[in-house]
């Protein structure tokens, strides 16, 4: 199946511009934040998009918005396909964004080319992903599997005390008449995202077929040593809590690097106190970042650490508590869907590898549901959830093309 | 030579409670920052007092107090002794407040019992020596040596903009007819402080007899790595500036240990950016403060530390750069006045230990115009520069008992 690379590119490269440019800011960043005006001009132009593209445009309760090309088999479970239409704060133009746009470009080729599938292709517009006005992710994709049920609405404010279900109903969405989001008739799922990582810009690979979407463990460390006069103090008679943080992050990041890829493991945020050049700190606070797609090495390495931490704490009397902020397992893409898209891959003649998704995507709201599969492009320098985010046209291109045929497979033949 | 213990423990006390007062906060901290209306009381309360002892009370141009009692050989140079009447904010009641007490019982116990002496003796009252307010420190004393001249005063502004020129002559001071603060007629100069650290505590010691004061090399250390997305960068990829400080604070704290005491060094403020759970720290900056009382093995020590800390960052493709914020050498104290010290406390039978000052005094404005020496009493837990510094009033006592004997012997005898 032969597809015009450049008519494809052209239509993925000029979406990306058109919805790059609505909540775009002036320092160049995005801000699409969800059920604000940029984030509803978004969906509305989506689904005007998907209107010319020949497809049913509907909205569900919360506001995902969903493009239908009905199969000729219409109770036949459906092929979903899509991403998020949310931002993070001053964000690029790619990130969510371009999942929407080479799943329409493909659902729009596939009509265009072949029309009527067997079974229903849908493109999904989910309204929210990255957790960035709510402290509630996957908003979207989450009340399609049904992990957040809508009562959530009631609970999640933003910074500035607005309840996520009324800015949800002044977005005109929450009613009762609406779809239930909750959804139990999909086949398969299937995501495109740019890496947001530097591995395949290293290898020199096209695209990245996702293994599994990494567990995480997040983990706030509080340490409690002994303020005290800098210059009055012996070194013996010290405890700076400071030194024993400097300790544990070496012994971090050397347990990290025996564990060998994929586990990675990050120090991001640190606060000190007092804070004072000539004052020993006294307390510090540090948070934990760690990541494999092994629920059981994530767990043991996990344990190790922390128990090494406790003994490092001990050692020098400094007080220690951990809290645990995230919990969240492997999420293992489906072995089948993951194997027809190498097939695809070596068939194109692409440089493909097998990858961990260091990043967590709408795809690990839908493995539990149905058989999930999400690839990548790559990303300029691996920089994301910045204005600096870019992947070039080709990549972009490359991914649309490898869907459009993965969809075709799924949506249109008998394999 | 014999002075009723409960009579000087009293009036030292008693006069420390009364200060303390000037300048409380509902905290319990004290805040008397220079040229402040508290400051301004707090003079005046000092000055009356120096009337009442029978002092004859003057103010210096740049608002330094002094209470004198004139020698029988007016032109010869003078004994002084004191220490400094501001604070910190929400510093404690002891710091430079005890040793103007002290200075203030001692003189008026001299005079009163053994009238006026050989030599003048004058009690002083620094204007400034913290720092707290505007960024000069030792405005005080360093406007008696000359390291400040007094057009310097139009340069240091506070954080709210104000001049200190200009605070200073909204106070009363700065005036052509006012004295010039700068003396070329000082013998001797004696300051006694709290120790501000654990060591008397720990021993058990009296008194502490300092020997130098430490010299100090304050940096900032800056580290340039590479921001990057906490899950999507492998361990091997990176370019975290956290980690790289980390292995440095660790070497820093290796390095001291291993050089013994005296030395002390620590981090004491530390910025990441962006700071972010998820994010790989991309730049670190943080401050480094080394102090010893031997100049040579001072600049040996963070020429070797800050060499490794070099080597650290190449190895980890770190960009690395260093500021120098403070470089001041050790002063030491001189030798006869501290052995007289000394020689004081063994006759009292009073435990007492040679240390260094590990923070910097107004003793040090004096080394390089007169003989100088200082000593210390015990601080309880070494806490400082807060309200729960404490001394003890035995050991408040004991301080002033060692000063009046060896003031007695500097400005009574021919010793």
């Amino acid at each position: 199946m032969m597809i015009a690379k450049t008519e494809s590119e052209a239509y993925v490269t000029q979406l990306l511009e058109d919805l790059g440019a609505i909540g775009a800011e002036r320092g160049g960043g995005i801000t699409r934040l969800l059920y604000s005006e940029s984030w509803r001009r978004a969906q509305s132009f989506l689904a005007e998009r998907m209107e010319e593209a020949g497809l049913e445009v509907r909205y569900d309760r919360v506001g995902n918005l969903y493009g239908r090309l009905p199969g000729k088999s219409p109770e036949a479970p459906v092929i979903l396909t899509g991403s998020h239409v949310d931002t993070v704060r001053s964000g690029g133009k790619y990130d969510g964004a371009y999942g929407i746009a080479a799943s329409l470009a493909a659902v729009r080729e596939l009509k265009n080319r072949y029309g009527q599938p067997k079974r229903t292709l849908e493109v999904v517009s989910f309204c929210e992903e990255e957790g960035s006005r709510f402290p509630l992710a996957y908003w979207g994709s989450g009340s399609v599997s049904g992990a957040h049920p809508l009562e959530l609405a009631d609970t999640a404010e933003d910074p500035d005390g607005v309840l996520l279900g009324d800015a949800m109903r002044e977005a005109g969405f929450g009613r009762e008449d609406q779809p239930d989001p909750r959804r139990r008739d999909i086949a398969a799922f299937i995501e495109v995202h740019v890496e947001q990582g530097v591995i395949l810009e290293r290898t020199g690979d096209d695209i990245g077929v996702v293994e599994t979407i990494a567990g995480q463990r997040r983990y706030i460390v509080t340490l409690e040593g002994e303020a005290n006069h800098a210059g009055t103090t012996p070194m013996s008679m010290r405890l700076d809590a400071l030194a024993a943080a400097a300790e544990m992050m070496l012994v971090l990041e050397k347990a990290a690097s025996r564990a060998g890829e994929p586990l990675v493991a990050t120090v991001g945020r640190m606060k000190t106190a007092p804070n004072i050049p000539n004052v020993i700190p006294g307390t510090v606070e540090f948070t934990l970042d760690i990541r494999h797609l092994s629920e059981t090495l994530l767990t043991g390495f996990c344990e190790a650490v922390l128990g090494k931490f406790r003994s490092i704490a001990e050692r020098r009397s400094v007080g220690f508590s951990i809290q645990t902020a995230l919990l969240s397992r492997p999420v293992p893409m489906d072995p089948l869907l993951t194997g027809k898209l190498e097939q695809i891959c070596r068939e194109r003649g692409l440089a493909y590898r097998r990858m961990m998704s260091g990043a967590g995507h709408d795809a690990q709201s839908f493995s539990s549901l149905c058989p999930t599969a999400m690839l990548f492009v790559p990303s300029r320098a691996g920089i994301s959830h910045s204005p600096g985010e870019y992947t070039a046209p080709e990549h972009l291109a490359t991914g649309a093309q490898v869907l459009t045929e993965m969809l075709h497979e799924l949506a249109y033949t008998d394999a």
